[in-house]
């Protein structure tokens, strides 16, 4: 089956947080690809993985890199695909700067940006769920249930947790 | 014909950045609704706004909000429509306090953060254009065409600057 | 006895730093309950917690939560109670997320925020105590005490350490 | 009829932005006082002010200041009364600077912090709505019409400017 | 004559700015091309002129941009020329978003930032001579003659301004 | 007479700022020369300055500078006199640039900080005031004059300004 | 003999990083007293310590807190011997909030402001030492000899560590 | 042979970071010197440094310093070959004050700065081989096979690394 979501990292250290994103695409059953690239050391095969994506049936692209966080914005500057962008706190200025080097996109080319480190890359691969699930109405179901336990669990927690003192 | 995107602003003050984005959407005719409700002032609508927006065949909402931003969210909270959050700058913080309310939301449930003000409200239109592109062929011609053409107004100003001294 | 004050923590994660309110409220014997809940995961019950406060004789909420610190905000549109928030520190931008997403709510809805973590905390828990205190003289009674002690403390200290070199 | 709310602001040129503060008071028909002292130029008078402010009547203390924004500490310092902070943006640093004085107070002597500027300064007079309504009823019914009226606006502008394209 | 500098400014909006790093190179008689590219509107004009830059002559060249400013790491990402980056203040953040994303480039490609705005131009036509005088002494005399230039005009200042009181 | 304080600035464009410290030290009646050197652009001259200016009899000095402000930081570098750093808001960085560089010294070689502009170019002259007080009676009776009309004004103010609603 | 320097810390926390300004006070034969009193806690053992200092002979106070550090401000609020502050590291914001509020005095009350933590105490030392040398020419010549062995040290390091590659 | 390259460091501190700088200049067979100087304890030392570079046949410096980083705007005020500045992190600030300190140049005098810590220090190495590779065709040579060899080093990663799920 071709992979649906495509996972870029902007350099094997990023590994360690964007695979969380591969584990929610997995619960999701969501198949993807992960791969690595950056925008500045390798800029022709990060301009084919873009250029290319589309004609492989790739539907999202979710890219994390740190410091001066550009995979994104490069992905997204050579295809229509939706490109999620997970800034990484891999410098000593703790993702600030991924942050607004992910956000701050000019006009014309988005980047769909998530929260700084695990959380985002969490929260992409929900996010490109919801994207697929546009076509892809067990995507939409799987999507439902995910959220509807989410809730569950923190009422689970506060029947456990809350009592007075 | 039922609006595809619903745009939501958390005050009538964000208008202007805003409705950059339904200008947008008008240029590659994708339908919408522009309405305002505040995720603190008016929290019922808000939730409202959310959770009838899918039946009402909305398939990407938009929210632009200021200050401590959670418009986007809340909305979020309550629906598994893809939300897209655009930070305003309307306090003296220069829109560091929205954008940080609306892209650092924890695991479980995404909002795609867009660029602060303006620019983050025109891709804003055109990520969501991305989404809806994925079941409208007709979308997805007129992205391509509208990525063509700024890529082609880009070179004809290069064209004419372009000069040796 | 009905609690007086309701601790709210957004994620079981944030139970070590909120817990400190517990203690506090505990030393000027003041009741309370501390659950959890979350402002996005389970909107829901957020809600419920929010609007059934005040007829269970809640006198005053506090909500501690990290990131896009949304939980006091929520809580806030949904009650006139006086409500507490306690930024948490707990993403790589160590409670600047949470600081701005708590405090700079919209003109209408206010939220009491203290500081980062711990401090923030333990000062929720006696900023709450003189609310209750407006109405119940023996915690305004406590409260004195407090403040005294506390000055004796740094003033015992000042005595130990204070040495000519 | 003793005031219940001391407003105070620690320069003459942050009274724009607090006497927002008191426009909202007299909404709600509370009594209060606005006065002027700097923490650093007048510190007998602001010890003062804080010292006499419970045996007059006072139920709460709002303090507005600018820069390394001592005041609302200093006050709270010296009383156990409700103490309110609203950071003034009166620096090259928009605020940052006064907001941080403000809010990080360490542990046993808490100031409620509010948003930088008018927002913040509305926002603390219905915050110290809230802790009047404890004991005065009048002031809670008061507060319960102006968060209806508020919500009813919005959705007055909601239905205004809903409208799809 | 082949320009040796070449100027990419991201936006004919940063033309204003960049214009002035023309002007220094003027006065230091340094052949220049001005021309526009976006690092992510027209990715494959950019990509053409870095690496087409080598053999045209060029040695040096300097990159303008704003928000979240890839142009100076995507031209250094595809040529081995000294790519020196001007951040441009171009939206909310005051030039904190553009400074990050052009200094903060990973191992492996070096990005030469200067400060934000004028100031930078004008530096990074300086420093770009400071490069050509390598192999040209012509222009390492003229550099010579500028500093010397510029230490006098602040001695004539100091000659004028110093007064006692 | 001999000037007791040497004002220095980094630029006449510092000029409308540090001119505030020369018009306090006229109020105190404390002689002072004002000239303008910079750190980069006039190395030599700025050395000078600083090595003389002990033999010359200046009891303090102080350095006003924007942007990467090391005018304070290179002076101290060269003297023993005690230096007073005056950050000034001259970037898009609203001055946090100038007070990190002014701020941040390493061990051993001190620069006292101000405020970023006219309260601390106000400030830095008071303080060179409290420093020349300590041999010179005259000035310590001026600076207590000083401090008690400044406190005598805002109890004027408040005064004036503090009335019941 | 009577203490020239009075070294106060906010918390007895702050101790590790203040008693390093003793060692320097030591290093320099200068007498001290350290003791601890807090701004917020104990505001009348302040109080009294900034109003007795000069009568005990105290020439120089040295002030370091944490947080909405307001120690150094008060101090410098209730006497005119020059106050300097040292910001200390205690929150999570990195002493963000210790330097502004420390360094971001209004007109009229200036506070000396050093480097946050261990260098900022160290060199408050070394700058009060600048300061009690104007009456104590030993002081002075201790301070030749600290700043020569300073640089001497350097000088020795550059000799053993420079070595070509 | 004489050092091409410069490298000077603030503080021994400095060396751990600052000595990856000279290893890249060891791959890319460039001879270089390492040395310490102060910018600020130092003042001679690093003046005597910068003004004799040029005639010992030094082409590039590059200096690497923490805090107030003035290390390399001192350098590049006394001579015309071109300075590359490195941020240290060396403080509670991680690096956000030697970052803007040697970024912030001033018109007249650039300082070329790479990322803070490590990656700039590589960077840095990369960077002065591009300024000697003017005249120096085998670095030329060397800094095109290290280009491609870091391509070629991300695609084995990519082609290892790349994986269906």
């Amino acid at each position: 089956m071709k992979p649906k979501v495509l996972i870029v990292i902007g350099s094997d250290s990023d590994l360690p947080v964007m695979e969380e994103a591969g584990k929610v695409l997995e619960e999701l059953s969501i198949s993807y690809t992960l791969t690595v690239t950056s925008a500045h050391r390798s800029p022709e095969l990060t301009r084919k993985l873009a250029t290319e994506a589309e004609e492989k049936g790739v539907e999202v692209i979710i890219a994390g890199a740190g410091m001066a966080a550009h995979l994104a914005g490069v992905l997204a500057s050579y295809t229509l695909l939706p490109v999620i962008g997970v800034p990484i706190d891999s410098s000593s200025l703790h993702g600030l700067d991924s942050l607004l080097s992910t956000v701050q996109m000019p006009p014309g080319v988005p980047v769909a940006t998530m929260a700084i480190g695990i959380a985002g890359a969490r929260n992409a691969a929900i996010f490109s769920a919801q994207i697929v699930s546009k076509k892809d109405s067990r995507v939409a179901k799987r999507l439902k249930e995910y959220k509807k336990k989410m809730s569950e669990e923190v009422e689970a927690k506060a029947g456990t947790l809350g009592k007075h003192h």
